[in-house]
C-alpha cells in the first residue's frame, strides 16, 4: 500500500508538471532540450561513476556480455545522447498544429487541434538511453513522463533524470516533466500501470514478457509494442535477384530487431528457381534455414516445425515454406503474423495490389524488405517505439503519435 | 471454463469475417446496408414480438418505466432505425483513404491508407437501438462486430440481429460480420473483454460501473466513452444574456445526457449582475441550484458540498461557485473535469485564447453550449460514441475513428 501511494505521489506531480507545460512555446522547448543535451555531456562523469555501480552490480549476478554491453555508457554513447536530443530540438514540432477545421451551418468553428497526451509513461529494460531518448521527446511534445526503467540501470537512469530535472529547471520548465520511479520492487511498476486519472498512456519497451505482463495488468491506455513475426513473400512473379538481395536484407542485416525477417514464403511455381540462390546467399550471411517438406526437396535444409512459423527467433534462422499461391500465403500471414511488417516481391502489380490489400499489419511491402518499419527510415526523426496494435498509432510512433487532439469550437452564444 | 471457449469461437468467426470484408466495395457495403435496413421494417413484427418477451420480463422484475421506455420498441422506432441505417449507407466511406504521402530519398513511396479496424466489440445497456445502430457503423467501415447487449434486451437484440445476418448473407457479405454475444452470463461479458488476439478494440456505451468494470476487466484495447462532468465558466467580461442563454441550454436542455453541463463557474467580479438573472432563468426552466458561499449571498440557493462539484447529476441540478478569476476556474476545472466538455463565456479574446489553451478536454468552447459535443452536431453524421479518453479518438466518435490505418510501401527491390 505504501509503494502505491508513493507512485500516486508521482503521478501527482507528473499531472502538475503535465498542466504547466500546456502553455509552454516552441521555442522554451527548443532551449530546454539544448541545454538537457550540454547539461548530459557536462556531467559525463557523474553519470559514468552511477553506470560503473550497475556495470558492477551486474557483473556480480553473472549477467551476459550482451546484455552487459546494452547496460554499458561511454563518453562516446552520453555524446551519441546528446547529439540525438539535439536532433529532437530541431524536429518539426506537431503542437498546437490545426489538424482539420469544420465550419458547421449554424456558425460555430469547430478546429481539430494537436495537443500533448498529458502524461506518458514507459516501462522499460535496461538500456539507459531510452530514458534520454524517451524524456527528449516527451519533452519536445510538451507531455510529462513518468518513467520506470530497469533494476538493473537503476544508478544510471537516477544520474541521467537527475542531470535533466535540473536543465529542466534552468531552463523555466518544471523539473517535475522527468520523474523516474526509483523503487524496483515489481509492486511500483503495477502501481504504475494502475495509475488511472494520472496517466494518458503507457508504453512498454522490451521483451515480449514486459508487455505481456503490462496487457494483463494496466488499467491505464497501453501501446503494445515490438513483436514482430514478418514474413517475406517471393511470387511466381518476383525477380529473383530483387527477391534473394531483399531476404538476405530483411533477415540478415541485423536480426535482433522487430523488423527482421523471421519466415520465407516462397510460391510453388518459382520454389526451384529461387530456393537455390537464395540458399547460396543466405548461408553465405550466416543464416541457417528450417524448411517444409517440399523446401527440402529442393535444397539442404533442416526440417521446420510448426512451431517454427510462429516463433520471432531474432537470430540467424529462418523459416522456409513453398506455397500453393498467393491465397494460401495471405492464409499463413493471418495466422502467424503479429501484424507487424510483411512483404512481397512480384513484378506482377495485381498481385501486389492483392497482397497490399489483404494483409493485416502495420506495414506492408511491395518490392522492399521489411527492416524499413523505423521511425527514422519513415522520415519521423525519431521514435518511441512500433506499435503493433490498431488504436491510436500503428508501426513507427514519432512525436505526433504523442499528441492527442482537441476539439476547439468558437461560437457567438449558439445553444441547441 | 466453457463459456470462455464459446466466446472464443465467436472471436474466431468475427476474424475470418473480418478477413473477408478486407476486400469488400464500397458499393457492395452500401447495398448491404439498404438490405440491412429494408429487413428490419420488413421483419418489424417478429422483432416486435420478440421486444415484448424482453417487456414483460422487465414488468415481472418490476423496472421503471424509464427504463421499460427505453426497452420498449414500437413500429416507429423500427422505421427510425431503419432510417438511420438508410442515412449511414449515404455516408462518404472513410476505408481506403490516403491521408498522407511520404517519397523517400531512396526512392520508397510511403502512403498512409486508413483500413478497417478488424474486429471491434461493443459492450451495451438496455437499448436495443444500439444493435442496430452499431451494426451498421461496423459495416460502413468493413468492420465485424461482437455484440454484447443487456440481458434485459436479449430477445430483442438476437431478432434484430438474426434480420440483420440474413440481410448481410444476401447482399454477398459474410454474415459473421454481425455476432451477439447470447450468453447473459457475466462471465460472457468477461471473456469479451479479455479476447486477445480477436478483439481489436472494445467500446463500452452505458453507465459509469459498466464503463469501470471494462477498464479493470479487460485486456483488450478499450475506448472510455460518454462521462462528463461538464462545466460553464462565465468570465468577468462575458455578455450576461448569452452566459444565461447558454447556461439554461447546457444544462436543462436535455439534462440526462454526458454533454450537459452539471456546474457553473462566475467570475467573482460578474456574480452580482450574472446571478440574479441565472437564477431567474434557471429556476424557470426547473432547475435547482446548489451554491458556493458567495453564491449564496447574492441569490437564494440551497449550499453545495465539495462533493456536488464532483458529481455528474444528470439531473435538473446544478452546481455553482463563484471564483476570484480565470485562474481559480482553470484550477478548479482541472481537478473535477472528466476531459468531456468545457466552455467559457466572454467577449475577451485574451481570456478565451487562455481558457482553451488550459483546459484539458475532448472539445473546449468559446461562446456556445457544451451540448455541441456530439457526432452528429460535429457533421460526422454519426457516431459510435463519445471518447473521455486521450488515445486513438477524443471526443464524437464517428466513422472515421472506427479505422485504423495502415503503411503501403511501395519500392522496387530497395534493402538497407
Amino acid at each position: 500500500m505504501e509503494i502505491e501511494m508513493q507512485i500516486k505521489a508521482l503521478g501527482e506531480r507528473a499531472r502538475h508538471a503535465a498542466r504547466s507545460l500546456q502553455t509552454v512555446t516552441k521555442a522554451q522547448k527548443t532551449e530546454a532540450l539544448r541545454q538537457m543535451a550540454d547539461a548530459l555531456q557536462k556531467n559525463s562523469a557523474e553519470i559514468l561513476a552511477a553506470n560503473q555501480k550497475d556495470i558492477e552490480a551486474a557483473r556480480e549476478k553473472g549477467t551476459s556480455e550482451a546484455l552487459m554491453d546494452r547496460l554499458a555508457l561511454t563518453e562516446a554513447r552520453i555524446t551519441a545522447m546528446a547529439e540525438d536530443m539535439r536532433q529532437v530540438a530541431l524536429l518539426p514540432d506537431p503542437v498546437g498544429e490545426c489538424i482539420e477545421e469544420m465550419h458547421r451551418p449554424n456558425g460555430l468553428l469547430i478546429k481539430k487541434v494537436r495537443v500533448p497526451m498529458g502524461v506518458v509513461a514507459i516501462i522499460y529494460e535496461s538500456r539507459p538511453n531510452v530514458t534520454a531518448d524517451a524524456a527528449s521527446l516527451c519533452i519536445k511534445t510538451a507531455n510529462a513522463v513518468l518513467l520506470k526503467g530497469g533494476s538493473d540501470a537503476i544508478h544510471s537512469n537516477m544520474a541521467i533524470t537527475k542531470v535533466l530535472r535540473a536543465a529542466l529547471a534552468a531552463a523555466g520548465l518544471p523539473e517535475d516533466a522527468i520523474l523516474l520511479v526509483e523503487s524496483t520492487d515489481r509492486a511500483a511498476a503495477t502501481a504504475l500501470m494502475r495509475l488511472r486519472g494520472y496517466v494518458d498512456v503507457l508504453i512498454p519497451r522490451g521483451s515480449g514478457r514486459l508487455i505481456q505482463n503490462v496487457v494483463e495488468n494496466a488499467t491505464v491506455p497501453v501501446i503494445e509494442t515490438g513483436t514482430g513475426n514478418c514474413h517475406v513473400y517471393i511470387d511466381k512473379d518476383a525477380d529473383i535477384d530483387m527477391g534473394v538481395s531483399v531476404i538476405v536484407n530483411a533477415k540478415a542485416q541485423r536480426p535482433g530487431v522487430c523488423n527482421a525477417a523471421e519466415t520465407l514464403l516462397v510460391h510453388a511455381d518459382i520454389a526451384e528457381a529461387f530456393l537455390p540462390a537464395a540458399y547460396q546467399a543466405l548461408t553465405a550471411a550466416g543464416v541457417a534455414l528450417r524448411g517444409c517438406e517440399r523446401t527440402q526437396q529442393i535444397i539442404a535444409v533442416s526440417p521446420a516445425e510448426e512451431a517454427d512459423y510462429a516463433t520471432e527467433f531474432l537470430d540467424y534462422i529462418l523459416a522456409v515454406k513453398v506455397v500453393r499461391d498467393l491465397q494460401e500465403a495471405l492464409s499463413h500471414i493471418a495466422k502467424y503474423s503479429t501484424g507487424h511488417s510483411e512483404a512481397i516481391i512480384t513484378e506482377n502489380a495485381e498481385a501486389a495490389e492483392m497482397f497490399l490489400n489483404g494483409v493485416d499489419a502495420a506495414a506492408v511491402y511491395h518490392n522492399a524488405s521489411t527492416r524499413f518499419t523505423d521511425g527514422g527510415m519513415f522520415g519521423f526523426g525519431a521514435e518511441i517505439g512500433i506499435s503493433t496494435q490498431k488504436l491510436h498509432a500503428r508501426g513507427p510512433m514519432g512525436l505526433r503519435e504523442l499528441c492527442t487532439y482537441q476539439y476547439r469550437v468558437h461560437g457567438n452564444g449558439q445553444i441547441r
